[in-house]
């Protein structure tokens, strides 16, 4: 929001929830959402039935993230509701109609994220998740079941599911709906077109009959039926029964109007370039010998929450900065040392979730809409996870050389490819940054994979295609300075569109359908007035008013 | 444009261009572009510097179509400028910051499938395309040549390719630019974004080793290399060397403000519901024997030029009609017959040119942005060919059983899948219609592939998942008036959104990206201040003041 005063926060846990009620029993967790109706973020909307807005969302992402981290033995996960007779009404309207574009876009992308996470959960981590939809889910709230493995619904006249969106408030299921619902549900499109302009929905045995959802049970034998499919589902999982989870401690945080700092993570704010300058840490020790010494002070770990919560800190923050600058500081071989670590414990369960969590905070970045660039400077560490710090970003600049003058210790900054970067790090259209990078040159590709170990300096990186320019020290200042005060005079809708096509070159998936295709109708229309204005429908809803539609095509 | 009075019209010969010069010498073919600076579409700018408009594209596209089907022998299309030092400056600025959004939308969208067009004829036409620049190629212009297979670029100090639109003009370059650089001529998404954000371009050998253009050519040996160029460039094609041409002989069409007719295909316009009720009416005499007896009245291509100028004229000129109707009319049988010479000689290459540009024509049908319902009643002949409409429509309607009274003489509708329903007449995602419909559930489709041939009625159909609703007579008038009224109330834009996602479930292919993800942030920008408002880039260009940009990135 950036304006109207007070910064979001993203760090929560389950004791400071005020929307979700999380019981762990055993290997089936359930996660109840009870929203609370004057728990707004913002004045002026309450959250009823169950409708959500950011912070009901940073709760959910919160309990996500933990039910990975600290309950190994946790195979199912139950969403459901804890009140008497909705599931979840989805986005509130209320808080959409009045939030400015960026506000509704940033939310939209945190919502996708999440429930990508929740997919993640399930697909990588072992941990399924079951919409027990006891009342009736519209708009986000089946969205938000749409993410779920199985659908459950029960089988009663007021009990729904809904996509309500289009008629009611001439937008789009966008995040997420309607993607999923032809692409994962495998709902025709037919029934898919006219669900989706039904706002009472549909439910009972027509709801199962067109894929909608999985299964529709009797109130009489709800608690019973959804027992008994969480258990089923927990039965397929390889999480570990006798593990010891990690405790997702508070991050340690200072945030002023010009840094934002953690243990291994800093960015600067500079409001007047328009730039945010980030740093990221390499480790300060050695890492532990083996999976059983990883606790929250693990670097990878470590590092990716500050990471993690940076990233949305400033993009729900700091819309002004429209440019990162991305560096490293630190020990190369430290760096590698944990690479190692983590590539020769990557089946351990707990080792997998750092770098599945690592990988969706990577994904974060990809979906941002600033303009990344990378500085690859002497003492800098740009290898294997943090390499692809450097191959996120638009474009890269590697110092050709040293610094002269005093101060200036290091050596020539060197980058490494590490076995981290060739596919254990996918973007969302299933491939590494690496090989969409090289997509179509196999040649490129391979030739790097080749070089996996070695120190790269500038011209041995700018041969094999890995940096964008190497300047000397002598131009290095001014060759930066231009870049970052050119990218800041472009139109920043402009550089949103280019970098969210350049991105994701090659295959799509159903991930990258919905940030691109799906994301971008829905922001096209949350800019028009058939939607936004005036008379449009998102703000004439509630108001017992119609909407005036301009009813040319477009 | 509808308002403004004069109508577009797609209907152009050789003889009558204003800003191509076609010439044809054996096995190659030159498209020399020489735009008429007085010739603009409408008044208000002037086309200097072979910038383009709609009406040269119109050209552009009736030379792409008369190449495959009257000239059988060429099987290389240099496609290069007549001007002395210029290739193609792009779409014309003028033009696009005085449009309506939705003129510059359509206007994309033709200029898209084109480009398309050109790759189609490469891929599948045997019709290599040679871009012979000769000069600066600067957005648009760049955007045309890459939808060709080889890139030739002078080698001088002024001859650059470039793509200036984030720079200059705050928007994207959305007609498959950002698309085409990264997928398929694999330049590197860094390289890329330089590219993009650089106003003067990159030319000579910096833009053959970024693999902007194939090649790099001193003037002084111009001639001959692209000459030889094209000649390696036809040794490859599968073109007939000694077959004759169909001449596309004009259609005869009638127009009014309230209908649209031609010799098989007709369209009442209703403004008041509106609605355009578009009826296809099949064959009325038997197939020729064989492809020798195939001229410009063999039915599937003339009912394919008919409905191909008429999704054009409907699209450009009536944006109020929001909802098209599709029935068809005609002997079953009969149009089974040409379904079966179709697929017959689907190798000869005319029959496969046909076929091609009904795929083409139907994919047209699948990027509208109109609400499609299929109504097979008693009398249609909705099969093989004819049934692509079905199955591209939104939903659809079988009647089950008769009508009664006066008039009604025929039997029940019936539906008939054949094998061109299977795989030869692709969406843009790759699929066929029939298997994006049951994407991801093999077992209903193989169901379907099953009853290839047999009619089926609307209950056979339904059962199958074929067709969507199938009302009694006593409650067809009723529910198809509900359907299209109710569809007329909803916003435009929201539908447009959901159509553009609903119709293309599964996987996604350049062509799916440049409609889809591309098109959708270029519309998205084509709605922000920041290009289109009094102070924004679009409008700002060529008045000597800079753009005011709102900052903030969403």
């Amino acid at each position: 929001m950036g304006d109207d005063g007070e910064r979001v926060s993203f760090q929560t846990c389950p004791e400071q929830y005020r929307h979700w009620r999380l019981r762990v029993d055993g290997e089936v967790a359930t996660l109840a959402m009870d929203v609370a109706e004057d728990g707004g973020l913002r004045a002026g909307y309450e959250l009823k039935l169950n409708s959500y807005d950011l912070g009901v969302d940073i709760e959910l992402h919160d309990a996500v993230q933990r039910l990975r981290f600290e309950h190994p033995a946790v195979r199912t996960v139950v969403l459901t509701s804890a009140k008497d007779k909705v599931f979840c009404a989805g986005a509130n309207i209320k808080m959409l109609a009045s939030s400015p574009h960026s506000w509704k876009v940033n939310f939209c992308k945190f919502t996708n994220e999440t429930r990508n996470g929740i997919e993640d959960a399930s697909e990588h981590g072992g941990q399924a998740y079951l919409a027990a939809l006891n009342g009736p889910a519209s708009g986000g709230g089946y969205e938000l079941a749409l993410a779920c493995d199985y659908l459950m619904l029960v089988d009663d006249r007021s009990s729904m599911v809904s996509l309500p969106e289009l008629p009611l408030l001439g937008v789009l299921p966008g995040t997420g709906g309607l993607t999923r619902v032809t692409d994962k549900r495998h709902v025709r499109k037919d029934l898919a077109d006219y669900f989706s302009t039904k706002s009472e929905g549909v439910g009972g045995a027509r709801a199962a009959a067109w894929k909608l959802v999985d299964e529709v049970v009797p109130r009489s034998k709800w608690d019973e039926a959804v027992a008994a499919r969480a258990a089923e589902l927990a039965a397929g999982s390889a999480r570990p029964a006798d593990a010891t989870g990690v405790k997702l401690t508070p991050l340690c945080k200072e945030r002023t109007d010009d840094a934002i700092s953690y243990r291994y993570v800093r960015a600067e704010l500079d409001h007047d370039r328009r730039a945010a300058a980030i740093t990221v840490r390499g480790p300060d020790r050695e890492p532990p010998a083996g999976p059983e010494g990883i606790d929250a002070d693990f670097w990878p770990l470590a590092m990716t929450r500050e990471l993690d919560d940076l990233i949305l800190d400033l993009r729900t923050n700091e819309t002004g900065l429209g440019i990162w600058t991305l560096r490293t500081q630190g020990d190369l071989a430290l760096v590698l040392a944990y690479d190692k670590l983590l590539l020769e414990y990557r089946e351990n369960w707990l080792v997998k979730e750092v770098l599945l969590y690592a990988k969706r905070t990577l994904k974060r970045l990809d979906v941002t809409s600033r303009s990344l660039i990378a500085l690859i400077e002497p003492g800098s560490c740009f290898a294997g996870l943090l390499l692809e710090l450097a191959l996120a970003a638009d474009r890269s600049f590697q110092l050709d050389g040293v610094f002269t003058g005093t101060g200036h210790v290091a050596g020539p900054a060197a980058i490494t490819v590490t076995g981290l970067n060739t596919g254990l790090l996918p973007m969302g259209n299933g491939l590494s940054r690496l090989a969409t990078r090289f997509f179509g040159d196999k040649k490129a590709l391979d030739l790097v994979i080749g070089q996996v170990g070695t120190a790269l300096t500038a011209r041995a990186a700018a041969g094999l295609g890995l940096v964008t320019f190497t300047p000397d020290a002598l131009d290095w200042d001014e060759e930066v300075r231009i870049a970052i005060e050119e990218r800041a005079s472009f139109s920043p809708d402009a550089l949103t569109g280019m970098e969210a096509n350049y991105r994701f070159a090659g295959p799509e998936t159903m991930e990258t359908k919905i940030f691109g295709r799906l994301t971008a109708w829905q922001n096209w229309i949350f800019n028009r007035p058939n939607a936004v204005g005036p008379d449009g429908a998102l703000r004439k809803y509630g108001t017992g008013q119609r909407a005036d539609f301009d009813r040319n095509r477009v």
